[in-house]
């Protein structure tokens, strides 16, 4: 694989499957003497933690993390954080029938062809679960960006085809996390539950949108040509299992404007130049402008779902049908905002680095 | 900025300004023995090149391609290959009165608060002009493509609010390079073309979409977990400049779709696992399944329009209208297809030869 | 630190502290369908395990590893394979009284320097009981080149100013893991343990000079001009602590040497081309030559010494005496073997997984 | 190939072979706001130069730097910097006899094995002109090193078994470039001098030892535990062509030293710590001390000899004699000096960036 590792100066790297022992994430790159404990780590994880609510998987885990290295008297140390997650809530029993005939919308059938041999117990290394490493990872990234008093804010916008009314700063601090759905319109959070429920109900699941606004970023971050900020947070958030697209700013509204409509406004603000919109969601020519960088991210729904559907048994080669009966979200949405937040959070740390924002050491 | 190089294995670095003495790109990873010549390389740049068409800017340049190493006898050693591109019909004078007032859109004022110096001559290094290094390391991952029998197809689906009609593979191979818009609708590019002409001549310019279609690409490719396929091209594809939103497959559809209708069904085709339908655009858990790999990106409008526009001069530290004389193309999308195949080339020589699917040496 | 990580496609991550609650190491780019269980691993965790004679530090380790993930059923799955060693007899007591005064020859006054705050237990991160992770993911790299009939012998050739005679492939493998220091000559390696010993009772440490070679490995592995296969193996070599050199073939004695008697007449063997001697160590233009592969590191003595030593103390900025009184290994070179050889195989399965040399996924 | 980029942030790339039509090198990653110029980048290259004396190959390059980008009104702007230089003496007739022959102590025969197909003309890629390229990044390297007072000087120190006497840094200012030997002591200087020229009378080369001494350089530079500075310092200078060994401090000597004479006492000076005596060579657990760094190499002597030599016919796969009477230099120390150089200084630039000591950009 050798696609496990994220980030240049800041640098991650995930392990665990969703039945093995247990699963984790190295921290690369972090300065020295930053206080860090697990109460941290854990905030964050227990925002992804399985079985928060009755719209996650029934499945219960702790999430329990367990920080190895990198951590002396309470503060780092600059050597890698290693922090540890144990499986708890382990059964296989349920994905034993499903070993030869590959679920659709999984990644079942692309890990066989490419492995050749996998771990078919809850979906191995391609689960959901892989994600709490990321989380975690998140959380320190997230502490790191807080003392340059930078906030990461992700919210649901958009679920099974019910859309939360336009909402600003102060709605989604103050909203996002009192539904279990985490959208910041709380009478779109109640229709978006409801339709969570009718779903599961009928063996089906729901897609939706996501966002993630990251307020406080200066100006500079990002380096052209390739490496331009919004191309790193494109991998990142791409990277997040069942996410199908991202957009910045205006994204793909920017393809029905006019330029004199999509061009924002240059203006003086306390003496320094700012924007008077933001279709540019906060990255011009791949560099920050100082403006409120907003990322947006089109989530498929849970292919996990009762219905019958069609696939292959690959040890007869023959066409089969499959009822997935596995613990799984019947919307993914909800949960996959702290992994969003916990990507954004890793990209920027890793580019203010690079940019020379956050100083890698004591020295220099 | 140490942005410019993209890949791991088959690895670009381009370099150069709008305005400066050449452009070009050093292609690293590329294997021996592969017939090459510039006429391989004009073939591409030829497409991508400023005034082939009266929706292009005016610029003239004959963008002539020298490959100055890496080739021998007509094929290629494995050695670097650079190429070069002198800029020929340069014109900064009137860029010359913008000095102090960036353009809205552009990215002149994030790379004067970056960089606090910079070159202002056409954009300088953000100018679209850095492309030609992209398309021209394009053109040889397309030939080592075209070896594995790997296609790569770009057209313009929407433009200035006007759709294209459903196309199939045959309408995008018979038309697209038919008509200066780059759409296989031939009845949409004709209106199309009205629009573009149309925002010309209000000063203002126009947004749209292109997909990039991949045939061919075998199962398999693709690292997860954080170098998934669909990462990197996210990451590729949201690095050309104007590029606002990046969707695989379904993209933001499935944002609405139900697992049930999202999910593509798991056949048999010729005696092997395929997918009745492509919803995923050819990825599941970041590894091509063996479907044709559908990427559409949200391209922004021009932001170089002749229109009144607010800025901020930055010598006075005050408000100021600018009015943007120099050249430019009216609509981004036509000529960012061949810059978008590019970018979809070299991330799939590079995940293919991570996979093992391209040889890197004669040996191994 | 972002500096815990090595290797492109084959890349090793380790973490850990000497008196932490663990050490550890996580693999990616393990091919699938490899045979691994945690007596793979022991087994060279065991040659570099304290107190496994007495001429090693007396630390009671069982260094017990534990497979956290990647494997399933006996065989990896391509994931990242984790493997955690666990901290058992943790004795801080002895470094309380070293927290300000840095010891000479150790990293305490680097790390102090840079990081402004360190774990100063047992040399915290730049203790040699980092290289377990080493070792660890060493015995991995073994397999896989066990698998392509590549074999590492490493041996001590000097310890202390007594040389080794020169030795053949066969007294190697017979003899090195029969005495405590690791010397393929037996008389010599008497002589090297009287010395040790000799040293150790005067409060002193000796240095010494460990011989690396690879057996087996193809022409054709190496990536010039800047990743030859001698560069990345200087590099891994020289980033184990205690190394002060390293040189390949004829190394500094190619420096006395004419042209005609350093280069290896190239002859015929079994129809292919190969050489009579091997003064360039396997390698040409940073390519292997499918001769043996030679290094040879320099090993300085162990810094923790028990005669008194002057240092200064931080605390008050002025001069100061210290006697060292914890566990250490009077000599390192016997200890160091396991690890020189774990960093040459982890080289060689990068390098030729860069060369397609192993295949990185089961298709491709 | 993919190994002719060097550095994590500020990173060059090289291509160029001896007889195609330019070499050249791309430097990305370079602060913006330094003042450059030819001039800067000829200086250096001068020093490499051929024909630069009668101890050097006769083939006569001007060597003409041409920078191409990332310079604009003489200053850098944090774009990529390429810079291109012609080769102009090309004769490649004494070549053609021997495309079919590899010659020992090149790579001929590894490039014909690992690539399959090469270009013979002049070694190709392999040929010691490759380094033009490192020299003139390193160039732009030393300039940034300047502005924080940080100088490099290299020097032979033995050459064809003739040593040099014992010299301090005022010596090397001195004396070094005074002598093409690029020796500090003089006396010695003219013995290697008559050396040289009477193993060229016999057909026959030498090889000897380069010093590197980089001053000034701060503590705190260098990332454990893979990435310490030494490693880095020690795979920059191990992929020059023709290094077989690298040393740091007393290197291979320590191997022979007691703990209580390598270590180097800690002392105050001007009120900070500093070490008595410099054994580590400036280097501690990978981080520098703040002491001069201290490096040297050994390099073989030329392979080029004009005296008989056994090599293999590879088109008949027969065994065969050549002799060579290409252009070449019959010593390469005094020419590897700059080169040598150039490698210190990329990599000091590269990690003081990486370590925070030089800024990437205007802001942060």
């Amino acid at each position: 694989m050798s696609g496990n590792t994220f980030g240049t100066l800041f640098r991650i790297t995930t392990w665990g499957e969703s039945h093995g022992a247990a699963i984790g994430v190295v921290i690369d790159g972090c300065p020295a003497g930053i206080a860090l404990g697990e109460a941290d780590i854990q905030k964050e994880l227990d925002r992804r933690r399985p079985g928060q609510s009755d719209i996650t998987t029934p499945r219960k885990e702790e999430d329990k993390a367990e920080i190895l290295s990198g951590v002396f008297s309470g503060k780092t140390t600059g050597a890698p954080i290693s922090i540890m997650v144990r499986n708890r809530d382990v059964d296989s029993s349920k994905y034993e029938e499903l070993r030869s005939t590959p679920r659709p919308g999984h990644a079942d059938l692309t890990y066989e062809l490419k492995y050749g041999f996998r771990d078919w117990r809850g979906g191995g290394r391609s689960s959901a679960r892989e994600t709490a490493g990321r989380v975690a990872a998140g959380a320190v990234a997230k502490k790191i960006l807080a003392a340059h008093r930078i906030e990461i804010l992700g919210h649901v916008v958009e679920l099974g085809g019910i859309r939360a009314k336009s909402v600003n700063i102060g709605d989604i601090r103050e909203n996002t996390e009192k539904n279990p759905v985490r959208c910041a319109d709380p009478d779109a959070a109640l229709k978006m539950y409801a339709m969570i429920q009718a779903e599961r109900s009928e063996g089906d699941s729901a897609g939706g949108i996501v966002e993630i606004i990251s307020l406080g970023v200066p100006a500079g971050v990002g380096e052209p040509v390739f490496d331009k900020l919004s191309a790193e947070l494109a991998r990142g958030l791409m990277s997040i299992g069942a996410v199908k697209g991202i957009e910045i700013g205006a994204g793909f509204s920017s393809a029905v404007m006019r330029g004199s409509q999509m061009n924002d406004p240059i203006i003086l603000r306390d003496g320094k130049p700012g924007m008077l919109t933001n279709n540019a969601g906060g990255i011009l020519g791949g560099i920050s402008t100082g403006e409120p960088i907003v990322c947006r991210i089109a989530v498929k729904p849970t292919p996990s779902i009762s219905k019958e559907q069609c696939t292959v048994d690959l040890s007869k080669m023959d066409e089969a049908k499959i009822k997935i009966r596995g613990r799984h979200d019947p919307s993914i949405p909800p949960r996959i905002v702290p992994v969003a937040e916990a990507m954004v959070a890793l990209v920027l740390v890793d580019m203010m680095m690079r940019g020379g924002f956050i100083k890698t050491s004591a020295v220099g």
